[in-house]
């Protein structure tokens, strides 16, 4: 494709995101255009619903019923996706925009989770643009920064809270002493968690951000296929308020680093210090460290979510392509993408938190820790707590450092006694330390 | 300048930075040509002695005695300026490398502040790279980012912890009790302050750095005109106490922000609240928070000078030249640049800190709180201590919100006052929340 300096846009969604980039690109035309010397118009827009209420009008000639007829059109340069979902129409219109060299801005995770691998051959192949700033991290420019501002280093962790939605239960968990199902219809009325929430509270959302921060970091192609994915749904005050006890809070972290060369990435809640940095980011922001030489550790917090936010990363990316930049997606040629092998996690060592609702008659502890004990599994602290029914209690045990294979095994034994009557809680523990 | 896919360098200055930097470039030669698209060499080096110890020999054909004779050479292209300093030969090699239309990439804070605006218009007329992403923030890509990823945003305040010299100190007379000189003197033994601290100490080296990111964030010229500017040297260790006793900490900020169209820039340090999230950043770490709309806040933290940061951030401004980028040094076309109004501090309104020492006798504390009233300053804590020497005491104050003016005027009253017998350290309390 060629440098041109007028440019044709067509957003393709008009929900929440797509009304707020709409908007913006219309008030700050002029601002965008003298910033990246060129031009540009709204030329088409695709929706569900023409007839939706948005508090603005569009023109009508603008109105495309078919979004993936854009694809063919001479006078689009640049598709906007804000469809959402890894599949349908999103996943149609991205694979025939790169096809028919048109650059392609998308705020779709899933999507680039998903198909990312195949969306930037061709990008790379057809050169034109894949950016998907939007994708994670809100209004935190870190894909940018990752792979143009930490180019130089080798990086070698990428970890942190990346899902708004679940960051507010978890601190309004704490705040305000409700359990999870009160918060989280709290948190529907205030929109900070969707109606179905599903994907936020069972990790997928982080899972698809940690594999493309990953893959940006660690120079490797996007790593779909299944690992450990865990969300907050087993968490409830009573978690929250233990690991209070032990000088510790609960946040969910997607992790990813390179250990003896392999990729060592997750999803689950952990355990961390109170007086670690992440332990402080509250409500619906975001916080992610990376982690290289020479530079260090570097932190990045904002807003995970949200219109404003997201139109931010939308318009920088935006920008990029205007200025003329053509970028690969991935930061590197795709064909030089490294080969790790997965790190096994049944190896993974760490503390471990467990909560097990027990009969409270004599024996119980003893043979617990005695499976534990089996298993090479030895315990920090304990503490056991009558519940409202006195028949039951709580038993809450830290662990020393356990091999992750160990502690599974310990807790299928031990979940088959007679005397456990629920699914028991377990969280691991993180080391994480103050910058 | 044409697009070339081969480049030759001259690295100037081979001190601390200078040889990181060096050893860098030739250790991942091969990673940043392939990452780049694009070849090359370390073609010249020159620094003050080629003798000097540094644990690694550099060919002696690369050896240039007169730094400034690189600008006239065909076979240099890209020149980093590692010396530092605002003048002298730093100064003289900027301009003239621009003006010989070679790219330049400098860590050199102090003449960006100095110089920036005029070296910015040459390498804009020319049509070559200024880069300056180590003069700011050490490793964290704070200048990048607000140059090309927040540039949808209408940026209104930009501020953080911008020195590490003086946020170890600060966070180490609060960890050990020890007073500042001992912290200080400590400091130059770890390397963590210079032999000669005046500028870190005295708020100068802040001074350039926000001064910079003000013109990023706002768009408008370097302002390099005198501005509000203390430093830390007037606290001390009871400061530090008595900060806490009142739940706050004390921290060397640079802030500045637009107000009413008005940029409202300074350097101070500040009381800010325990619990911010800025009061948590110890040690040697940077912390930059940038408020705009429609991203909200973004907080960047990391390691804030050093060899290792500062190498990575040079990198990515070579990167960025080896791809074949050229960009506008301030993001926007200087001839376009915004001109605001300088805020008149004397309007700027906050609460106190005071300590005022005190000859301990009847009426001191009455004629103080007289004064204070007359220029319309009230009271809203107080707490009297005596010192080691009975005869004197130390009386420490926290307004409430008054205007800068009636405060300096009061202190000024205040001083005159034959029970004063040294200088009244005033701090200002900024009311600092968490994200």
């Amino acid at each position: 494709m060629n440098f041109k300096d007028n440019y044709n846009i067509a957003i393709v969604g008009l929900g929440n995101i797509g009304s707020e980039v709409y908007k913006h690109l219309v008030k700050n035309k002029r601002i965008i255009e003298k910033n990246t010397n060129s031009t540009f118009q709204i030329k088409y827009i695709s929706a569900k619903k023409i007839s939706k209420k948005r508090g603005f009008s569009v023109p009508k000639k603008m109105w495309v019923k078919n979004p993936l007829s854009l694809v063919k059109k001479d006078d689009v340069d640049i598709i906007i996706e804000l469809i959402g979902g890894p599949d349908g129409v999103a996943k149609k219109l991205a694979f025939a925009a790169l096809q028919n060299n048109k650059h392609l801005v998308t705020a779709n995770k899933a999507l680039i989770f998903k198909h990312g691998n195949e969306l930037a051959k061709i990008a790379e192949k057809n050169s034109v643009n894949l950016l998907f700033e939007a994708s994670v991290g809100g209004g935190i420019p870190i894909i940018k920064s990752i792979k143009e501002s930490l180019v130089g280093n080798k990086l070698f962790h990428i970890y942190g809270i990346l899902n708004g939605t679940t960051n507010f239960i978890l601190t309004e968990i704490e705040r305000t002493k409700k359990n999870f199902k009160e918060i989280l219809s709290n948190a529907q009325k205030l929109g900070y968690a969707e109606t179905n929430p599903k994907l936020d509270l069972n990790g997928d959302d982080v899972k698809s951000k940690i594999s493309i921060l990953s893959a940006l970091c660690f120079k490797t192609k996007i790593i779909n296929k299944s690992f450990l994915t865990e969300g907050i749904e087993q968490i409830d005050l009573e978690d929250v308020e233990y690991a209070n006890k032990f000088k510790y809070k609960i946040k969910l972290l997607g992790i990813s680093e390179i250990i003896d060369n392999k990729v060592k990435q997750r999803v689950h809640p952990c355990l961390i210090s109170k007086d670690s940095d992440l332990a402080k980011i509250n409500g619906a922001n975001n916080a992610i460290m990376v982690e290289g030489n020479p530079v260090g550790k570097i932190v990045y917090q904002g807003l995970g979510a949200g219109k404003g936010p997201t139109t931010s990363s939308v318009v920088s990316d935006l920008n990029s392509i205007l200025k003329g930049n053509i970028t690969l997606p991935f930061g590197f040629n795709f064909s030089d993408a490294k080969e790790f092998k997965m790190f096994d996690f049944d190896n993974h060592i760490c503390k471990f938190y467990l909560r097990i609702v027990v009969k409270d008659k004599p024996g119980v502890l003893s043979k617990i820790t005695s499976i534990l004990s089996k298993f090479k599994i030895s315990i920090q602290s304990i503490l056991q707590q009558p519940l409202s029914n006195p028949q039951y209690a709580n038993l809450v045990i830290i662990s020393h450092n356990a091999k992750e294979k160990d502690m599974k095994l310990a807790l299928k034994k031990i979940s088959k006694e007679k005397f456990i009557s629920k699914k028991i809680t377990m969280i691991r523990i993180r080391n994480e330390k103050k910058l």
